[in-house]
């Protein structure tokens, strides 16, 4: 048997009162009878606890007008109502034995819909299940109806943030500041994540180092090359504490850098902070990836920015609002991502800097707070 | 950004090459034009490398008849030729950029299809864009096709099971010679978790501490509750080593334990030894299940055992075969799975007895070797 790593996200049972309303509303607003929410950030986020994703149905059914209910294997039904506290008090709690059928629970709750949406990470076991069981009721994925409730950051998911983004840039402070060279980048990426920990992150989610031509990969999965002289090391770090993500990234260079790889990074550094001044509400995504793209482009490297400026975050690392060329969306207050833009020069070298930036009515605020230039390293 | 946790399960390249092969056997046999292969355990297990679950599309297609195809964000690309080494000239890669739709590359490769195969767990919400992209063939999930492959282990994979069930036989020796009562569950958890790493687990995946009235919760996360005399202790323990995973769950007592506990642990352990005898090829797995409860059920239990008998285990804690009263699938040799009933008597104790068996010619094969003894504890 497994449980979830920690993904404690709790907050007072008002709060997700709260959430789960809004939740039906949003889907009514949409045209949608219920909402089918299985173990996702999605369900922690309305029930406040981490159940796993398993392949015994538990599902969440918020209809956008009548009482939430719980449908879930009678196994998890101690746990569950443990985990959920006073909260349990609020919902239809439907436990099923090993040998019956969860999908016709769902159906017991949800039959006479004629549009029900599935939570996005859904399995598609469940899915497509779920899409016979209620046919010919049409399925679509939950996506904004929930990404909207949780791109919107209140006070305290901020605070949160706040918190375990200075928990990253410690460690982050900690890393440059000791001996790289000489190191495998496995062996700094190992000590990253100690340092994670150390500095109160729960979980120590990554720690991408990539060194020399590999710095030109985004996602490179740090291995067995030495460190040495005249490297460029692309870092990028973070986990999760009381279930909120953290996401940073800064280069380094070993010894002294050439005057071209000095060039570009200063054009990186100014591409990057232009996008983080251009953040206010109203603004859509799409216009803060110009602006850093536009700059970098005007450069000579728009084709080495190979991925969208930025992403969502909060309980997840990757969520909406993504900050890319295709949404068009406003940005609002509370708004949460990260600004992080690369330049990656294949089989030589790489460099990319990221912040989470709260969009603020007053702009946008870091709550990374590291210096953003080159770290010169031994 | 984020990378996965080390989910290494790489074989030789003969070896993925013939899974692919087999995969594209087991589609045809069951009239499957093409899979459609998420990160997930089944992506690894035929690429032998683990790709993050994320909002860009990865998809592996394995047409029933014809090349292979990767199709997969092309920043994501340098680290997946690098992870596939020389299986990437097996491959189609077909890399798309950020504001691309890649379903739409997907249909450029299977839009003549009449049955698409999912992989289980993809993401609701690529499955149902991929069925709007590819009406008006079917969607089903790809299930059997793979879990039939994944569920007859080689020799190299039980070594694997095997390695992985001494570490965690050797953490289940180390937690249960050491003093428990006056320690919180979650300090003994976290111990348990130290104690997986150090005897070679790459992960410690979970442990489940449920002592004295949480010991009838199966699933119970362990939390505040010092142990102390008179407690049963369901320990239930396990990780992730070279990509394959542990899971065995023990019994102990503080102190001695009185008549009526002692006589539900006789019954447990009769009824989970004849269940790890009945393994054989041939033998359906609601067999194996029945025998277990039929033990317990006798001795007036029946109620109380709250979950099926096992489950299939491999690169997943949980994957197919799974032990159940609904599985009229026989054996086969290879396959590998939990035999571990329980007896949970609410607000008052409980128990369990697990081990991982393999399926063999000659009959079920423990991997775990520790007494199944109640552990009587300080």
């Amino acid at each position: 048997m497994t449980t979830l790593a920690s993904a404690d996200a709790r907050f007072a049972p008002a709060v997700h009162r709260d959430r789960l309303r809004r939740a039906a509303l949003a889907a009514a607003a949409r045209g949608i009878d219920a909402l089918l929410i299985t173990p996702s950030h999605d369900y922690a986020y309305l029930l406040g606890y981490a159940a796993p994703a398993m392949e015994r149905l538990t599902c969440l059914v918020v209809p956008a007008d009548g009482p939430v209910a719980l449908v879930l294997p009678r196994l998890e039904e101690p746990l569950a109502r443990h985990a959920l506290g006073e909260l349990a008090s609020d919902l239809e709690i439907l436990a099923w034995d090993e040998t019956d059928d969860p999908t016709r629970l769902v159906q017991s709750l949800v039959g006479a819909a004629r549009r029900v949406a599935v939570q996005d990470q859904m399995w598609a076991r469940f899915a497509l299940r779920l899409r016979a069981a209620l046919d010919p009721a049409e399925l679509v994925p939950a996506g904004h109806a929930m990404s909207e409730l949780r791109g919107v950051k209140d006070a305290e998911e901020i605070e949160r943030l706040r918190l375990v983004a200075d928990a990253a840039d410690r460690a982050m402070l900690a890393i440059t500041g000791e001996r790289l060279s000489g190191r495998t980048e496995a062996d700094v990426s190992r000590r990253i994540r100690e340092l994670l920990l150390d500095a109160g992150h729960d979980d120590a989610g990554f720690a991408i180092v990539a060194s020399g031509p590999n710095s030109a990969s985004p996602h490179h999965a740090p291995g067995d090359r030495t460190i040495g002289a005249g490297d460029a090391i692309v870092l990028d770090i973070g986990g999760v504490r009381a279930g909120y993500a953290s996401d940073t990234s800064r280069t380094a260079f070993v010894g002294d850098p050439p005057p071209d790889f000095a060039g570009l990074y200063a054009v990186l550094r100014q591409a990057q902070a232009a996008a983080c001044e251009a953040v206010r509400p109203g603004v859509p995504a799409a216009e803060i990836d110009a602006v850093a793209r536009d700059i970098i482009t005007e450069a000579g490297y728009g084709e080495t920015f190979l991925h969208r400026t930025g992403h969502g975050i909060g309980m997840e690392t990757h969520e909406e609002p993504y900050i890319v060329a295709s949404n068009a969306e406003p940005l609002v207050a509370g708004n949460a991502f990260s600004i992080e833009p690369g330049i990656y020069i294949r089989d030589t070298w790489g460099a990319r800097i990221e912040d989470i930036v709260i969009c603020t009515d007053a702009g946008g605020e870091r709550l990374n707070t590291t210096s953003t230039e080159l770290y010169l390293v031994d």
